[in-house]
């Protein structure tokens, strides 16, 4: 007869056990899955400004209870900025790179697989004639990324590569990107 | 007679003759404004991962001048993560505030609007069932992103909404994700 058990499952890092019973809770009452993510951002000079993210909603409360980031944002001096932060379109790829990698672990601890490593590298392609409107053919935003995934686990290419087809079902970053969102702006007069 | 013009012309903090002598180099190679931009990532633990940013493409050529930024992402505990970092989707938010805030103050800048202050806010929704695969109905991005702007200028509130009009229009990453970009992921073998 097995003992009670006591400490949770953990694959890869991930507590599946809370996974699985948080997965029931949201069958019963879909309202827990339902988050509000938040940032803010203020100008400093030129180029460079700063954005900080708090607080969020999710699990049917608001969470106040992480401290500030702040993430400095600026150009290089070829596009007229002093340095003084990576610039937004980079932070984008590192957005798409944190959850192609979390979506990926996740998927595979559900499964049981167990990873020892995963690296990646993105590259995207930015024709800054849109930005400047010296073309209207020119796409504005990223005309094209590209993703290369090394993962070090105990199984076939075929696995990884299924991994790797979860993480894009998966991935809320790489779905925004490649399935576009709604964004509405507006002036606080 | 005017003296010959020593000094650079900066409006809030933008050298607008870099600016413009810029896009009339462009006009002449448009070589010159396709850059790529790049980023690594690897996973530490759990849901915690690393970005990193280094090198980039422009201008016809390689830029390895900066040094490597390392960006920590995790999720909060209701998330499965430990907070060593914040999220993916908020990193999203954050590049997303970086770029609508630069192209607005760039573009008032061309058209020499002198800005005191830019403040920003950003929530986005996100239904953790698309992410879990409970739902097919469920988008696994962001369903909707809200912004709000207040600008402290000298000009008429309608000023103020075309420069929100020309952030959106210009913003790399604000079109990247209202207008979509195709994102290639592949096994390294």
């Amino acid at each position: 007869m097995e003992p009670a058990r006591k400490t949770q499952r953990m694959i890869n890092g991930v507590n599946t056990d809370q996974l699985f019973s948080t997965i029931d809770l949201i069958k019963e009452n879909p309202d827990i899955a339902k988050f509000k993510f938040r940032a803010t951002n203020k100008w400093i000079a030129g180029t460079h400004c700063r954005g900080r993210v708090k607080d969020f909603y999710g699990a049917l409360e608001e969470d106040n209870s992480r401290p500030p980031v702040d993430y400095d944002m600026d150009e290089p001096p070829i596009l007229l900025g002093n340095n003084e932060g990576r610039n937004p379109v980079e932070y984008l790829l590192v957005a798409l790179s944190g959850c192609l990698t979390t979506s990926l672990v996740a998927h595979a601890s559900a499964k049981g697989i167990e990873i020892r490593g995963v690296e990646s590298r993105y590259e995207g392609d930015i024709d800054l004639r849109g930005f400047l409107g010296l073309s209207e053919k020119v796409p504005v935003g990223y005309q094209e990324i590209r993703v290369h995934f090394k993962i070090d686990a105990e199984v076939s290419d075929e696995k990884k590569e299924e991994l790797i087809r979860m993480a894009q079902k998966y991935s809320p970053v790489y779905n925004t990107i490649t399935k576009s969102a709604p964004v509405s702006v507006r002036l606080e007069k």
